[in-house]
């Protein structure tokens, strides 16, 4: 195993400043909202520490976030509070608190390079979360997990036995008490039984082109076609793979000297930067969704 | 002259939108700010559209800027009682309509790219401003300006005459009632006599490197070391010229393959694109400056 | 009409520089094509200033940019001469002299963004061509042309009148000596008929997004989706309007903060600086057509 | 030790693929030195499968990197020949075969982003390089480099050991046969003794801001300047630190959003990437320095 680095100690620490909370809220707009919000946290002896709002005017939806220290540090009454006081107000809302420990597992199969990058950012204090267990489809990676103190869980995936081995992952995380699943170069498509099933957020990346390519080989196609720019998108997970809601997104510029192999090595680092800041907006509970779109108060 | 844009027919329209207030307010941070600031206008029949809150924790300071409809479209009772409501607070306020169009002036000496592209973003109504006067210390660009039909004040500066040329450049800009000066590549450095006589924003674009360089002709020294990115940084002009507030900055990849000029016309097109940014953040009244530095609610 | 700017100087004395010839030349991969065509040089003469090969090992096709400076500056005899070498070794060659002005027709319908771009550039000297020519469906910008001293023919085009149109256009290029049509944000796709019938190339610039939209109103569709990215493509025109071969993009960040309205400004801006990129290495002989994709000798 | 990943095999499925030579060299300029070069090959039974020249007009320097298969694969005897042959031109080469595995060492402190980051890569079989030895002037990341089966070797330095640490430093290099050293954030600087003695690359990374900051703690500083970028540089080590020939540099964007540690951890991000891309050019013979300069040939 390797050894801790200092980021858990940088973590310690950081579990010992005051708690705060988080909600992200939205709902039919009307006049007013933000100073009801505002005076509700107020009158109960809270201070906002930051408070972001948005508007979509077309669709008259309002979005907020909004952050503040609760009275006393009495954070599990304020948060049932707040949750009566939005739906009072005919919203929805969603409330963290700073110093939750989010439970993370990792889906992988083959490729490591955002497991690894995504292990270390942990190890290195950057998430408010514990990364508690990887799952594969393949036993390659096992022994890495191992080397991280991990534990591994191999559940093999066919057509033939795919919908068991939903089940399990299912069952799996259940008794983990994951709350946050990243697909983290996971090669299988999730069923909408198993995304119905676990019923919490799903973070996937892939790849992006401009223009589009449909079929297999995306990088060969890419390559054939001479594009100038390649592209990683990170997304939540729904029925339709691959066009759920975009969180984040980044391209890298390539020339004709670059062969497909470089285009794939690109892209494997746009994947790590771009799934690793998508995970981080989640976790600081930055990230609301609606309909298929994100709003993510960066 | 060059007829119209469509531009224009497009800030007509704009300007029977139904007009809104915008206020920056930044002071010494208190518990409640965001709800006393919300209450205030939801009491006077107001309706906040958006609201984005900053505090800096290590200076104690609070920043805010909040847009919103006041009732009955009462936007100047709003403003007076504004500004005494945010005194009464401590904090130091600056509150604009939506429907105000800035007066500006343009100070060029012989380069011409930032001028144009200021002009031709503001005659497609890209900035709810109007362009009133063309300043330079060279006659140069004078056709130009008559050619948008632009009026266009040639003030001579040399050394001997410098106090001389800055109290016309400040009668000038008085008599036109002008609020914001854009330096767009004018190639004289503003006196401090200058910046107080004027009293109101004067925003400046010029080059960056990594590393910087000192003296005469950057590019060429660019050259020399080598550098891999060159910048362009957008500032407001204070007593040390290049070294006020930070507004806006953006950098270009630039390899060997480059030659000094090819520097140059790049530098050029950032110099374009940054200063555009700038402007039409302060224009928007996205800007706020304190200290040496600005909080920009984008 | 506006005055000329300063460009124009700059351009007149480059012309004075002694003249080059840059050849692109490709075909079937051989050993020491590299060593035969430089070794062709040096013996007439001529001395090597830039070159830079490369390979597509899939395909075994070699594609070389040379320049050279031709002895005692008889430009005309080398090229003639290189075109037979050329296809003596089964490859294909185009020769263009560095002195020579490329003659430009710009095609506009309503935007007037890239045209004003374009026409800027030009007139600062940044481009070794004239554009000579501006060809537009509508009778909108027909007096900017005017203003920057163009020529403008205004050819409607209509479903029942597109393939009389289109003969006309081609007449119009042929009597002015067109050597390359630029579509600024012209709203019409070129029939097969005229792309053969015009026979030279066409530059084309059109939005691009992550993931691609079909159908209409292409910044509606991705402002839905919550895109995070909007980018600009430009390419040749060929029988696929929009499918060309790729010369160049690049893309700008948006969020959830910016409007349609701020998209499509964010385009334009896009657009500008990448049409301008290409129409650049364009008229630079930097770019050579293989099948579908490009080779840019940047 | 974590087990080795899949790199490991593809690097020895590259190490079958036939030897190439790259020669790096530069000298005065002179007629017909691309006819030369490729000359020389071509009669010896070479396949020149890449070349790529510059010229420094202004300093009259000639740069080629170029890439080609001896013939029989004798790269031995064609790199002694090149050697003369390059001498006999006036003109300083380097070559390498594209089967030679280049031995690093890298230098830590404490921090371990880029020194995990760079393992990873090399695992992963990115680099045509053994990464053979790690050394410190902290004890604290030999567990971690024990888990990747590293040798690390602790050497202390004070201001009063200093000379005696850096011979030891280039005895246990030497004894290694190290020929490249990566400074992975090791924070001390290296004398010119230690430079001149190991007499190999060494390439260092560090952070950049726009504009550049004096003293200690430029996160800090940069974050009280309101910067809007950050940037990394990496370098070749040379007798004044940070001021090395550039190899690589990059930015990423910042708001008033961004707290310190927030500065500290994108600069971490930026320093990883940088740095790999340095360490790649290097080690794919694509860098060629003269005076304070490089010429990338990526």
């Amino acid at each position: 195993m390797l050894p801790e680095s200092k980021g858990q100690a940088t973590a310690a620490v950081a579990a010992a400043t005051p708690s705060t909370l988080v909600a992200l809220l939205h709902g039919p707009d009307q006049p007013g909202l933000v100073a009801r919000v505002a005076g509700w946290i107020f009158e109960r002896g809270g201070n906002i520490l930051h408070a972001d709002q948005h508007r979509d005017t077309e669709a008259g939806i309002f979005f907020q976030r909004i952050e503040w220290e609760p009275a006393n540090g009495d954070a599990s009454a304020d948060t049932s509070a707040f949750h009566r006081f939005a739906a009072g107000l005919g919203m929805q809302a969603r409330v963290a608190s700073s110093t939750h420990r989010t439970k993370v597992a990792v889906f992988v199969s083959k490729a490591d390079h955002c497991f690894h990058d995504l292990i270390l950012r942990s190890r290195a204090g950057d998430y408010t979360a514990d990364f508690a267990l990887v799952v594969s489809n393949h036993p390659d990676l096992g022994p890495m997990a191992a080397g991280y103190g991990l534990p591994f869980v191999h559940i093999p995936v066919t057509a033939a036995t795919k919908a068991e081995a939903e089940a399990r992952q299912i069952a799996v995380l259940r008794d983990a008490g994951i709350e946050l699943v990243i697909l983290a170069r996971y090669m299988q498509v999730l069923s909408n039984d198993f995304l119905d099933g676990f019923g919490r957020p799903v973070i996937n990346i892939h790849h992006s082109f401009l223009p589009a390519f449909a079929g297999g080989r995306p990088y060969h196609q890419a390559h054939s076609r001479g594009v100038k720019l390649i592209g990683a998108t990170a997304h939540y997970a729904t029925r339709d793979l691959d066009e759920g809601p975009i969180i984040q997104q980044d391209v890298a510029r390539v020339t004709h000297r670059h062969a497909v192999e470089d285009l794939v090595r690109k892209g494997r680092d746009l994947e790590k930067t771009v799934l690793a800041q998508a995970v981080r907006w989640h976790l600081e509970t930055r990230v609301l969704v609606y309909g298929n779109k994100t709003v993510v108060f960066d």
